[in-house]
């Protein structure tokens, strides 16, 4: 196996010549962090990656979580990981102080999350979900449930779950049929099937459920969901008892088999206990808040595991020799084999990878830190970021998984056979990261939230901020000879990308939805182009200043000329895609909606 | 599970409409065959698809064969599949009847093999190799070899391999070391390693590998390999001894895992024979027979995994409530769930699936047609099919690939959560279909033959052919009003492509072979998403002259329109595509050979 699975060179680049990580640290809100206090608690990050989620990835894998004599065991350092990020302060970690938390920057947080997901992409679900379930209480959670589950949660002690889909309602929470009734002594009895509950139970010592629910007489539809808290064991004077939340499955997937996905019956026998999070039928808007999160950090998985995905088909790349460099005239019986790196298709996957992984990563970070803006800033500023923020995270929860998917196929194609058979790491990569397109809302889900919502959004003030970023890279990057050409190739994707966007609001103004958003995952397609292109700007511009400052060493020369050699790769490759998709989203022709004739599409 | 797995409505449609096979049985080979007669091959052939390869397709993936106690244990319906193949006449279905085949078209066979391979895309390895080693010796093999191994194998008793591959030379054959010793007996001692064997050992009675190696003083590279038979147990006074071919390994592969990939080692006690077919150091332009024919397998192979993955994703589709409709204004909290088909992302999906895999099987079955007019017909007709069967089959085995696991993919897509899990069949169909990207020639390799090899083979007299017959259908297509528009379309990008390819080859003619190749695998790209739009022009225009016939049912209707609903799909989604490759290919922005610096390109 390769020892690289992520390049500090590059996260350096991307903290503090991108996005300057000091501009975050600035705000009274971080004046207990300096640059020196980011280097080690990312030094200390590394250490958890390196120490026990990377040397348990395989083994993850190999043998997976099962469903025996009653219960769910998971591989140790599972246990162990939880146990190190609590200590480390990393569950908490952008939690406030004053919560039990860290108070440290998304932009420091969402780099670790990318190391460690690099390192073992299902150990991070254990605490990403436990960090996730913990801020919903800090959120809207009573004093009396901070007190009980933030210390656990925080401390690696307890698992975090989220708790929405049901059989009967996945992408649809609109149905979902799990019932509270109200008692007198406060708590609520809770009573309902969910699946697919990641980290939904093993032999940790509780299990803390954020759990959706319809309290009895509630409103039909999504306005009537309440948010629990339903914790596997109930604390009954002092002790740990049963509350009758039990796995009645474990579902067997593709990929990610280290963090089980569980079949939960809540109240099979009438003693399940829930605990009202916030206000009765707030439920979805406040679970929101961790399904944000975690489809911020579903991009972030995508991201890494390309990014893993892509140092073990370079390494290879880089030993293996296969055939004759195809410039050698004719066929010289006697010449030796030339590393396969030398072949230009391989060159060229790798360069794919390469510009896909890097400019996800930089999207990833870009919003960020809008989050952490968004936060630290005031008045029309935060509105801004928050907007930004809101705007782009369907985008981060896509681009990097679809793109991913991709992206670590090509990874497999380097290794040739090898990349199909278990000596290499790249089929399990390319098992794992398939999931990350369709859990936390699937691809289709993302594309319907950017267009359907997110560009009309506060009569499109949200898409005219986005728009407005961008000219600014595009505006910087002119200044530059060598960059001139791909700011112009920025500037056309993006105003392609605008005349598509009018066109489909124009049926939306219309009353005509079906129309509309018929097409929304192409949309969502150009939509990641334009903005991965406007990040490899905004990389390559990072590049430039430090080239021509000067007084470089070889290597920090040859990582600057790789990065503009990667910008001009993806306008080269992947900007060319969005001619296809704005052709196809401007035709008039109307092949997927209601106006054709079903019995005849599928026969 | 789904029931249905293929078509037998498109089967016919194809066979009988878009290409009538009545046609290729006029001509004197085929006398034997009537109507009648292919429609009870076809029978049979669904028969032992429904009762011995569908009812395993789980199982093998489930309990993969393992090498355990020295030999390897594969599920008992291999056995029984080559059995009942070899007892139907379908192992050597395409062997004259003088060499004891069935002397059937390929018309037909690829029909058959589609088939089987939609049921259980594992087990055709058994047979698809047996009847692949089988035709080299009938061939090229003498009387003897002919005598002693072609009953058995064309019997389904004892299997056959192509032994290719050695750990060093896996793309690049010029460098295998396997070694021929002549001796004065008349065969040769073997010696060496081969990896990746499919189906190179089970427990059956016997296996027979043909087998490439190099005799003593051979020339180096590719003109020095020679093709032996090298079976697991050779014949000795009458009895099966031991041939010194020994399994030391099997790779554990991340789908296809019924049918084994073995790495062997010959002669490692010194006692391994082998027996020369044919000629001293041809064996490479003889195994080319084997390999062209391995080729379109797996393009069938490709077709037919997305086939059985669309009519599960179909058929969950139309089963599974989910969600609203999206043109419900505002959310109507007492709506019922609509089924997903309603969702025209879904339906979006499903029509990419069928668009790929019905076109996918046009164009195979049109190279079929190909391969059995080029053997049927005489002196310019004979070579102009023969170089249009040359000229595709790369592409027969790219596209179906290639695209067949994005298609597998999007029907993945379809189930959501459960598509990723063990309950329903995706995720099998998703691991086993990306090896067919990879073995017989990767999707590189392919792209090399393409437009290194094919584009400029005879002067261009192959592409010529071609294009017309491309214009032919265009033609034809045009004196239908409601085909003119995609007759268009297809001229269109048929005239991109002919602009993209003599952009490319003049490096070529100017000796820049890297700058000419570089993003082969992109032109391939271009070329088959055109070769299919042909292909759906063919079978729309197929369907509308069956609709102006009239006197349909109401069913046939349906069929047809669905024929044309899907090709004006294919026109919309699909071949906007090369409107990016084109700008890609034109653009003299050169990225991935040597005139790039390699140390800055991956840091």
């Amino acid at each position: 196996m390769a020892d690289k699975y992520f390049s500090l060179r590059n996260v350096k680049f991307m903290m503090n010549e991108v996005f300057d990580i000091e501009d975050i640290l600035k705000y009274p809100h971080f004046a207990h962090l300096d640059k020196e206090a980011v280097g080690m608690i990312l030094d200390s990050a590394i250490q958890i990656a390196d120490n026990i989620a990377r040397p348990a990835s395989i083994d993850m894998d190999k043998k997976q979580a099962e469903f025996e004599n009653g219960g769910i065991t998971v591989h140790p350092n599972a246990k162990k990981y939880m146990k190190a990020m609590g200590e480390a302060g990393l569950i908490g970690a952008i939690t406030s102080m004053e919560d039990g938390g860290s108070q440290l920057p998304v932009s420091l947080t969402s780099v670790n999350g990318y190391i460690h997901s690099a390192a073992n992409n299902g150990i991070t679900s254990f605490t990403g979900l436990t960090s996730g379930a913990a801020n919903l209480i800090v959120s809207f959670g009573s004093e009396e449930l901070k007190q009980t589950y933030l210390p656990k949660m925080f401390g690696g002690e307890w698992q975090g779950t989220m708790c929405l889909t049901e059989p009967q309602a996945g992408s649809s929470l609109h149905y979902i049929t799990s019932s509270a009734t109200p008692t007198e002594e406060g708590y609520y009895k809770i009573k309902g099937h969910k699946i697919y509950i990641t980290c939904g139970d093993h032999d940790v010592e509780n299990v803390v459920h954020l759990y959706l629910a319809k309290i009895d007489g509630a409103p039909a539809g999504t306005k009537g969901i309440s948010l629990f808290v339903v914790p596997k064991k109930r604390i009954e004077n002092g002790q740990l008892v049963d509350n009758d939340v039990k796995t009645i499955g474990i579902f067997h997937k593709m990929g990610q088999k280290g963090s089980p996905a569980i079949h939960l019956e809540a109240g099979a026998h009438g003693d399940c206990r829930g605990w009202l999070v916030g206000e009765p039928h707030k439920g979805l808007s406040y679970m929101f808040q961790m399904m944000n999160e975690a489809r911020i950090g579903v991009g972030v998985t995508g991201a890494a595991i390309a990014s893993a995905a892509y140092y073990h088909s370079l390494q290879y790349a880089m030993e293996r020799p296969q055939g004759q460099k195809l410039n050698i005239k004719g066929q010289d019986a006697n010449a030796p084999q030339t590393l396969i790196i030398n072949h230009p298709d391989v060159k060229r996957m790798l360069l794919f990878q390469k510009a896909i992984f890097e400019g996800s990563l930089s999207l990833i970070w870009q919003v960020a830190r809008y989050a952490d803006l968004s936060h630290v800033c005031e008045g029309e500023e935060k509105e801004k970021y928050q907007l930004l923020l809101d705007f782009l995270t369907p985008v981060v929860k896509t681009y990097p998984t679809e793109m991913g998917i991709q992206s670590v196929s090509a990874g497999m194609q380097v290794f040739g056979g090898g990349g199909y058979c278990e000596d290499f790491p790249l089929e399990k990569l390319y098992r794992d990261i398939r999931i990350t397109a369709i859990y936390e809302g699937t691809t289709g889900i993302q594309s319907l939230a950017l267009l359907g919502r997110n560009i009309t959004m506060k009569n499109g003030k949200a898409a005219m901020a986005y728009f407005q970023e961008v000219q600014k890279a595009i505006a910087d990057a002119q200044t530059y000879d060598e960059l001139k050409k791909y700011a112009g190739k920025l500037g056309e994707a993006a105003m392609s990308l605008q005349k598509v966007t009018q066109h489909l609001v124009s049926f939306a103004m219309k009353g005509e939805v079906e129309r509309f958003l018929a097409d929304a995952t192409l949309y969502m397609e150009m939509f990641g182009i334009v903005a991965v292109a406007w990040q490899w700007l905004l990389q390559g511009t990072a590049a430039k200043k430090s080239l021509l400052k000067g007084g470089l060493t070889d290597e920090d020369v040859a990582f600057y000329e790789s990065k503009i050699h990667t910008m001009k790769f993806f306008f080269a490759y992947e900007v060319p895609k969005t001619l296809g998709l704005a052709t196809r989203l401007m035709d008039e022709e109307v092949l997927t909606t209601e106006t054709t004739v079903e019995s005849a599409l599928f026969v």
